[in-house]
């Protein structure tokens, strides 16, 4: 299947965070992830203006520092157990290496967004937001 | 922000619906949507041989017809009321369309996986597969 130009990603933001490197990373969202904020770029501003503390969010990141490459891997990496599809996984080394994040805003001041918990590197980009219903 | 060339999605399969343009879509999943079918290419094949007939999964699709210049839209298209900020809402018309669907499997033959309900337009790249856990 060829790749057009539309299929390029536009960043909205980018995470800022205190876990700075892989090795900081829980493997999943529910194991002590830290609070984090994530600021928009100017020209997307507009877009989070209905945004409220307390609203619960899903936080799409792309996982820019991900193997895209990989397409069988370990689950959880036990590299004792059969290797799994990739799909069947959540690990963020995958084809598409987009984060998914069930997050919760504690804040918003201009364009810096507070988040309660967040599994994400610090500068990874942000690529969308939308309000769980 | 710059934008690089790993922003750049791969498409690891389609989807094939009785949904064949916009108007035949129900506003949301939960509304009527017709059983599809995705066809993975072949490249990506081995990524989803331990999924099962049975499995929830989260689907990842790439709205291809969407306006990606939306920052800001009506709540559902009614047109009457305030505009919302587009990271406020679940319109596919956003910088990055990417449709999240929660989706169970029906069949898997080949590369053909067969999902209960999906709200997305026949011919639509589908990027990422992911457990639901």
């Amino acid at each position: 299947m060829k790749t057009k130009m539309d299929d390029q990603l536009s960043y909205i933001g980018v995470v800022r965070s205190t876990l700075k490197n892989l090795d900081d990373c829980p493997l999943q969202e529910s194991e002590q992830a830290p609070g984090a904020v994530i600021e928009i770029s100017d020209e997307y501003l507009v877009g989070i203006r209905s945004l409220n503390p307390g609203d619960q969010i899903v936080l799409l990141t792309w996982l820019h520092q991900a193997d895209r490459s990989v397409i069988e891997c370990y689950p959880r990496n036990e590299v004792s157990a059969p290797t799994l599809g990739v799909f069947a996984t959540r690990s963020p080394n995958r084809p598409n290496p987009i984060g998914i994040h069930n997050v919760t805003i504690t804040s918003i001041k201009n364009n810096v967004i507070a988040v309660d918990a967040l599994e994400a590197l610090d500068g990874t980009p942000v690529i969308d937001i939308k309000p769980v219903i």
